[in-house]
C-alpha cells in the first residue's frame, strides 16, 4: 500500500484525494438512498427518493442520477460509489457477482466503473459488485447487503460474525477473517406479503392497508409457534383457525402472522450459540428480529442506515489504496 | 343395532329403505360433485358442476340443488347426504365440527338435517359434519376430507393408517381403531399458487396460464432439495437463482417449484415407517405425491373419487343403523 500523501512530491491524485468527498448511493429495487460523506466517512448530507430500479426505464439511470444528486458531484474530486440493484442486469451497468469467499480486497478489485459516456459530465462513478455463493449445486446471490456487512464489520470493529439483513428477501451472511464465507436468502418478507394480501388468511385479517398497531404478545406467540413447528406451510393455517374459533382478534392476528414468518426464518437458520447476531435494517423490523432472536435464545446487535454508508466508505477507501491512480 | 328388515311386521321405513338410493354430494368451495348410489353403494350415475359454495349467494343453495340434482330426488325413498364446505358457516346449513377422536358413530350421530323448508319438496337431505382437533392450543379443521377417509378405510378394509388428501389445503389424517385421531392442514397448494402467480419467482417462469408439460427430473430435484432443506422460505429462492444463472429452463422450473412445495410438505410431516401412506386425490396430483413419498422412502396407495362416494355410503349406512326411524 502506497503512502496516501507524499508531500515532498505532490501529485495531482493525492492533492485531489485529500479533499475528496464520496457520494454514497444505496440504489435498490424500489428506492434510491444517497449520502454525501467526507474523507473520514462522516455523513454531511442525506437524500432519499422513491426512484428505485423498477421505476426507471432502460437507459434512464444517468438522468435520474443527475436529477437527484448531480449537484453533489459538482465539487471537483468527488467520487461516487453505488451499491444495490443498480448493478444488476436490469440496472445502470451490470457489475458481475464476486464469488465467496469475498473480502474487501476482492470487492474493491471488482468495482464496475460507469463509463464517461453513461456518466454525464465525466463523473467518476463506480458500482459495488454483488456477492454470490453456491450451496448444494444451487447459486445464491445478494446485491447491496455485502456493502452493509462490510460497514457493520467496520462499525463494530470485528472481522467475523453472523449477520442478518431482514427484508423482502432477508440475507443471512457469515463472515470469517474479514471475508464473506456464505450467504443465504430467506424470502420471509415476500412470503409475509403474499400471505397478508393474497392468501385465504387475508380474509381473517383487517384490510392490507389498514393501520394496525403491533401486538407484542401475539407476535411472540407466532414466533414460538414457528420455532417449535415444522414448516410455515403448516403453522400458517393457524391464522385461519384462530380466527374461525374466535381465539384471536383480526388486528392481533397481523402481528401473529408476522411472528410466524420471522420465527420460521429463525427456525431454518443455524443460529450461533454464545455469539450475537448482527441485525442490519430499518429500526422497527430490526427490533422484531431482536425480539424473535431473544425468544430463540440468541442475543443480537442492531445497526441501521449507517452500515451502508460506512460500507461504501470502507470499500472506497480500500479501492483507493489498491488503485491510487483511479 | 336393530335388524334391517323385519318382514313379519313391515314398517314404512324399512319398506322404503329396502329400495333407497343415496344421492351423494361432495360440495366444496369451487365445485359440486354428485353421484347416485344404489343400496350397495354402487355408483349408478355421476354429475359435476362448477357450482361451489363460493359461487352461491346466501339462501341460494336450495335452488342450485334443485337445478343440478332435483330430478334424482324424485324417486320415493331417495336420501341425500352431502359433505364439504356446504356445511360451513357460509354454506347451506352449518354442521358444527365433530371433535377428534371421531369415528363413524360420532359422525353419524352429528349429521345435520337440512329442514323441510330449506329442502324444497321435503327432500330428506343431511350434511356430514367436518372434524376438528386441537394441537398445542390451536384448532385445526377439515370438511369433506373426513368422508373420503372413511371411504378409504372401507375400500381398503382397514381401520388405521396415515392419509393425505392433497389440495389447496392438504389434510393429513391419522386414524386408529377406526377413529380419526388427528388431522393437520398443510397449505401447500395455496403456497404453490401464491409463488407461481404472485411472487418474484413468477418472473422466472412461463405465464401462469401457459400449458407446461410436467418435468419428472426437475420435480424430483425440487423434492430432494426440500427434503434436505430447512424451510421453503429458503429453498424457494433457488427458483430465481437457477433461472438467473441459466441452470434450468423456465418450463422445468415450474415442475421444480412443485417439487419444492410437495417436498416441503413431506419434510414437515412425521411419515410412517414400514407402512403405506394412503393418498386420496385427483390422479395427476396423487401421482406426484406417490413419487415424492417414494423419494422420502415411504410407499403409498392411491385412491380417487371413489373414496368420497364410498365414504358417504358408509356414513349413511351407519346413520340408518343407528337411527332407523330417520
Amino acid at each position: 500500500m502506497r503512502a496516501f500523501c507524499d508531500r515532498s512530491e505532490p501529485r495531482a491524485f493525492t492533492r485531489l484525494a485529500s479533499m475528496n468527498k464520496l457520494l454514497a448511493i444505496d440504489w435498490g429495487s424500489t428506492s434510491m438512498r444517497t449520502a454525501l460523506l467526507d474523507e473520514a466517512g462522516t455523513v454531511l448530507d442525506e437524500r432519499s427518493a422513491p426512484r428505485g430500479m423498477l421505476t426507471i426505464a432502460p437507459g434512464g439511470f444517468g438522468e435520474v442520477f443527475e436529477q437527484q444528486v448531480g449537484d453533489w458531484m459538482d465539487e471537483p474530486g468527488t467520487h461516487c460509489l453505488m451499491a444495490g440493484m443498480v448493478g444488476s442486469k436490469q440496472g445502470w451497468v451490470e457489475a458481475p457477482y464476486c464469488a465467496c469467499p469475498a473480502g474487501l480486497d476482492e470487492i474493491a478489485a471488482s468495482l464496475k466503473v460507469v463509463d464517461a459516456h453513461a456518466a454525464k459530465r465525466g463523473h467518476r462513478i463506480a458500482i459495488v459488485p454483488g456477492v454470490s455463493c453456491e450451496r448444494d449445486g444451487v447459486p445464491d446471490v445478494m446485491r447491496g447487503e455485502e456493502t452493509q456487512v462490510f460497514g457493520a464489520l467496520d462499525l463494530l470493529g470485528v472481522d467475523a460474525g453472523v449477520f442478518v439483513l431482514p427484508g423482502t428477501h432477508s440475507k443471512w451472511v457469515t463472515v470469517e477473517g474479514g471475508r464473506i464465507r456464505e450467504l443465504c436468502t430467506v424470502m420471509s418478507g415476500e412470503f409475509y406479503e403474499l400471505l397478508r394480501k393474497h392468501s385465504i388468511l387475508s380474509r381473517s385479517l383487517p384490510p392490507a392497508d389498514a393501520d394496525v398497531a403491533h401486538d407484542d404478545a401475539a407476535f411472540e406467540r407466532g414466533v414460538r409457534a414457528a420455532l417449535s413447528g415444522g414448516s410455515l406451510l403448516q403453522t400458517a393455517f393457524s391464522v385461519r383457525t384462530l380466527a374461525l374459533f374466535g381465539r384471536m382478534s383480526a388486528e392481533a392476528l397481523v402481528s401473529y402472522l408476522s411472528g410466524l414468518v420471522i420465527g420460521e426464518e429463525l427456525r431454518c437458520r443455524p443460529l450461533p450459540r454464545g455469539a450475537k447476531v448482527v441485525v442490519v435494517g430499518a429500526p422497527a423490523l430490526a427490533r422484531r428480529f431482536e425480539r424473535a432472536l431473544g425468544l430463540a435464545g440468541v442475543a443480537s446487535v442492531l445497526l441501521g442506515d449507517e452500515a451502508a454508508w460506512r460500507g461504501l466508505h470502507v470499500i472506497h477507501a480500500r479501492a483507493r489504496a489498491l488503485y491510487p491512480e483511479a
